[in-house]
C-alpha cells in the first residue's frame, strides 16, 4: 500500500483522498518521497456568453492523456461543476466532451459525493445561527448571505420572517459564498475553522460582529468533514484526475483548491490545473490571489483554449485572446494558443495557424479534441514539453498586501484587461461602500489593504465596453463587500450585470 | 461474491446498496436464494418535548445486538437524522449511543453520504423550473415548497422577488417534503419519475398544472441516482444496519424507505424497523400508510420504548403509554414495552415490572441500554423471540382507498389517538380548505379520498390537549394539503403547533 493509498477512501466509482492528512504527513516526514510536479494552467479566452464554453476541460483532459501518451506523468486538477446550473439546463456539465472524458461525467457534473451540499449546508446554517444572535441581541443585522446551489431567479432578492420583521435577505449561488473561497483556499481543517471564525456575522450597532465570537466551530468543521477531500477520477485513457471546489470566476475565485493541487504536485511530474472562465477570470485569480497572496505555484507555462470561431463571431472582440496571450507571456509564462475544433472545421488549420503567425503567438496547438481526444495533440506539444521541462524556475510574485484596494484595481484593470489607470472609474456610490468596509475591517483590526481583490464581474466582459475602441475603454468600479474569513475583499466592476443568482434559461 | 455485493458500493466507511436493482433482480429471478424476514417495529411512547428521545434508535442498536447474540439473523433498518437539526444543536444526533452505537455514528449524523443534500437539491429545483414556468405563463402561482435541511424560523414565511413581484412563499424542512416521502415509498427510479410528474406545482387560473407537464423528468431523477440508495453500516457489536431516509413523523412520514426495509427482509430473518416519534406518529404512519396503502409488511411484533422517568414526569399523560401498547396489541401485534434505563435507575427494576403487570402488559424489558448495549437485553428475550417465530402470520390490512378524508380522520383519531369521532372538531376554515383539496384534485381526475392520509401534528401530542381528562379530549381538524405525487394528503390536527421550520434552540 503506497503512502497516498492510506489516505484514500472508495466513494462509489470516486475515490476521495484526505489531502489535508497526506500533505500533513509529507510536511512531518521531509525525507518521504514525493515529486515536485509543474503546474500547466488551462485558461481560455474571455467567453461570447456566460454559458458557452471554449473547452477548457475537454482540452485539460486531452492534455494529461497526450502528455502521458508521450511518457510525461501528467495528472488533471478540475474544478467541480455547480450541478444547480447543469440540472437547470442553464450551462451543459463541465466534465470534458467526447473522446476527452472522464469515466464519470455523470457523477462529476450530478452533485459529485455531495461535496457542494455540505457547503451549502455549513454556510446556511452560519445564516441561521446569525438569526439566532439576532435573537439574542448579538447582532442587529445580518450580512452573510444564504446560499443555494440551485439557481432560482426570484431568490435574488427575499425578505424573510414575511409578515412580521420581513428581513431584507439575498440568496447567492453556493459555489461563489465565502465558504467556498474558504475551503478553496484553507490547507488544513485548523485553517478552515480560523478563517470561518474570522467571517463576518453581521453588524451590531454598526460595528461588525464574526461568528468565532458566538458559535461553536465544530458544528460547521463537522459538515465539512468529507467535503474537504478532493475526488479522485480518471480519464477515459485512464489518466489521473483530481476534482474539487470553485466554479464561477466572475463572481468568485475560479479555481480548484489549492491544497488539490499541491497534493497532485507531490504526485506526479505535471498537473495541468483548469482555471477560468477566460483568463481575464480564473487565470488573474490564478495569478493574482492563489500564487501572489496565498503561496500556490506558479504556472511553468499556460494553455489558452479558443474555439476556432471565436475570432469570427465578434471581431470587435477578437482582441481579446491576443490580449489575454501577451500578457502570460510578459509574465513569463511560456504560453501556448490551443484552438478546439469543432465538426466540419478541419480545413482551416492552415488559416488558424497562420493567423497566430501574424499574432507573433507560439506554434498553435489545433485539434478536435471532442473527436480525437489527446491523440489529435500528442505530436503536436514538442515545443510545449521543451517549454515545461526546460524553462526556467516559477516566479515567486510580490504580494499586493498594503496597496491599496483602489490602487490594486487599476493595477489589474491595466494589466489583466488593458485598461490604463486614468480610465478606471468610480460608480457614485463606490466610495460610500468602500469607506464602509474599511470601517468595518477598521473595526476588526484589519486593514481593507491587506485583503486580496476579488473581481466580480459577467464572464463575458472585461471592460464596461470591451467592444469599445481600446482607447476609449474604461472600468468602473461599483461596490464593495468584504469576506474577513476568506481574507478576501471583493470588487464588482464594469458596467455589466453580474447574475448572483441566474434565472433557468 | 454474493448477489448482494453485486450491488453494493463502497462509500468511505459506509457502503451504499442500489436497492431498487437488488429487488429487480430478485422479481426477475423468483429462484435465487432469498430470506424472508420478519418486521419488528421499534416505536415508542409519545415524547414529553419534540427534542427528548425516549430512545428509539439505541433501542433498536440493542436489540439487534442482542437478537444476533441469540443465534438469529437480525438487522436495523434506521431513518437518516436530519444534519440540520444535529448541527444546530436543537437535537441530538439519532444514532444509538454509548455501547448501542454505529461503528460510524458521526457519519450518518452529520449528512451520511449526501442524500438529504440531493434530495434538497432536487426539491428546490422542482421549485425554480415552477418560476420558470410563471415566466413562461403555464403557471400563476406555485404551491409547492422550497426546503431547507437547516433550520430557520424566519424561513417559515419568505417573500421572493422582492421589491418586484414580492410573491410569498414558505420553506419546510427537506426531510418533510414530497420529494422525500416519493423516495421513502417509490420501488423503482420509474416510479418516482412518474410521482415527481404527477406533483402538483401550481395552478393556473385555479387549476392544477403538474410537473410532468413542463419538465424533463431525468433533471430530476439524475440528481436522485445516489440518494435512492441505502447506506449500510453496523453496530459496534458487528450487526448490520441499513439507514435511508425520513425523519420527522410529526410532519410527514418518519419512516424508513420501504425498499431499504424489503433489501433487509430479503437478505434477513428479522428486521428491526425504526418508526418515529412516537406510536402516534411513525407507527401508526407504518401501519396505516405503509402497510395499509403501499404494501409494506405488517409487523410480527412491537416494541415500544419510554424512559423509566416518562410515567412520572407528567401523571396526567401517563395514559398514553399505556394506550400505545393496547392499541398495538388490539391489531394482534405482539407487543413489549421497553425500558430504557438511565444511570441511577437499575434500582427501579421492580417497581418498573410491577407497573407493567397493573397495567397488564406482557412482561417488560428492561435495561440501561447506553451502558450495557445489547448485553442488558439478551437474557430477556425469550418472550419476545417466542412472539417473533411462533406468531400467527403477519395481516393483510384492508385499504381505506375511497374513505372520505373526514372518515378516515375520525377513524384513525379513535384507533389511533383514543378519541370518538363525536370529539373530531372541524376548525373554522377547514371545510373551505378540504374544498379547494377536493377541487384541485378533481381537476386532476384523482379523488381526495383516495390519497392516503398523513397526520400532521406536533410530535408531543395526540389531541388537542393530552393532559385533558379522557372524555374531554378532542381532535381538531385544521388544514388539508395535497401531495398528489407522493399520493398523500397532509392534514393538520390538534391545536398544537406544528413547527414547520424550527428555529435554533
Amino acid at each position: 500500500m503506497t503512502l497516498i493509498d492510506q489516505y484514500t477512501s472508495q466513494y462509489g466509482p470516486m475515490s476521495k483522498i484526505d489531502a489535508f492528512g497526506y500533505m500533513r504527513y509529507l510536511k512531518e516526514h521531509p525525507e518521504e518521497a514525493r515529486k515536485h510536479g509543474k503546474i500547466v494552467m488551462v485558461t481560455a479566452d474571455t467567453p461570447l456568453k456566460a454559458s458557452r464554453g471554449e473547452g477548457k476541460t475537454t482540452t485539460t483532459i486531452a492534455l494529461i492523456d497526450a502528455l502521458r501518451a508521450r511518457g510525461i506523468d501528467a495528472a488533471a486538477v478540475l474544478r467541480q461543476p455547480s450541478m444547480g446550473i447543469t440540472a437547470a439546463g442553464s450551462k451543459g456539465g463541465a466534465s470534458g466532451g467526447g473522446k476527452a472524458s472522464l469515466t464519470h461525467a455523470e457523477l462529476v457534473d450530478w452533485g459529485l459525493c455531495g461535496e457542494m451540499g455540505a457547503i451549502e449546508a455549513a454556510q446556511n446554517l452560519l445564516v441561521s445561527f446569525a438569526e439566532k444572535a439576532v435573537d439574542e441581541g448579538r447582532l442587529d443585522t445580518i450580512l452573510v448571505p444564504r446560499v443555494s446551489e440551485v439557481p432560482s431567479r426570484s431568490l435574488r432578492a427575499i425578505a424573510v420572517d414575511r409578515g412580521k420583521g420581513d428581513i431584507p435577505e439575498r440568496v447567492v449561488l453556493t459555489p461563489t459564498c465565502e465558504l467556498m473561497q474558504i475551503v478553496v483556499l484553507s490547507r488544513s481543517m485548523d485553517e478552515i475553522g480560523e478563517r470561518v471564525a474570522a467571517m463576518i456575522a453581521g453588524t451590531k450597532k454598526g460595528a461588525p460582529v464574526t461568528f468565532g465570537s458566538f458559535i461553536d466551530l465544530w458544528r460547521i468543521t463537522n459538515i465539512l468533514v468529507d467535503a474537504v477531500k478532493p475526488a479522485r477520477t480518471q480519464t477515459r485513457q485512464g489518466s489521473p484526475v483530481y476534482i474539487h471546489c470553485g466554479p464561477f470566476a466572475n463572481v468568485s475565485l475560479g479555481i480548484p483548491s489549492l491544497v488539490s493541487v499541491e497534493m497532485a504536485c507531490a504526485l506526479h511530474d505535471v498537473v495541468v490545473v483548469e482555471a477560468g472562465y477566460g483568463a481575464d477570470a480564473g487565470a488573474q485569480k490564478w495569478l493574482d490571489i492563489a500564487c501572489r497572496e496565498y503561496g500556490a505555484q506558479w504556472p511553468s507555462t499556460a494553455v489558452v483554449v479558443s474555439r476556432a470561431t471565436t475570432w469570427r463571431d465578434d471581431p470587435t472582440l477578437s482582441w481579446r485572446y491576443q490580449f489575454h496571450v501577451q500578457r502570460l507571456e510578459e509574465l513569463d509564462i511560456p504560453t501556448f494558443p490551443l484552438i478546439n475544433l469543432w465538426d466540419g472545421e478541419d480545413d482551416q488549420i492552415e488559416s488558424l495557424r497562420a493567423t497566430a503567425k501574424d499574432a507573433e503567438f507560439r506554434d498553435p496547438v489545433i485539434g478536435n479534441l471532442f473527436r480525437d481526444g489527446g491523440d489529435a495533440l500528442v505530436d503536436q506539444l514538442d515545443g510545449f514539453v521543451d517549454a515545461l521541462q526546460h524553462g526556467s524556475a516559477p516566479a515567486q510574485p510580490h504580494s499586493h498586501r498594503g496597496m491599496s484596494l483602489v490602487e490594486n484595481a487599476k493595477w489589474i484593470a491595466e494589466h489583466a484587461y488593458g485598461v490604463p489607470a486614468d480610465r478606471v472609474l468610480l460608480k457614485d456610490g463606490f466610495v460610500e461602500s468602500l469607506s464602509h468596509a474599511e470601517t468595518l475591517c477598521a473595526a476588526l483590526g484589519l486593514s481593507l489593504d491587506d485583503l486580496s481583490f476579488v473581481a466580480v464581474k459577467s464572464p463575458a466582459t472585461m471592460t464596461d465596453n470591451d467592444s469599445a475602441p481600446e482607447d476609449q475603454r474604461t472600468v468602473t468600479l461599483k461596490k464593495v463587500e468584504v469576506h474577513a474569513g476568506a481574507g478576501l475583499v471583493q470588487v464588482n466592476l464594469t458596467t455589466s450585470l453580474t447574475t448572483p443568482m441566474p434565472k433557468i434559461v
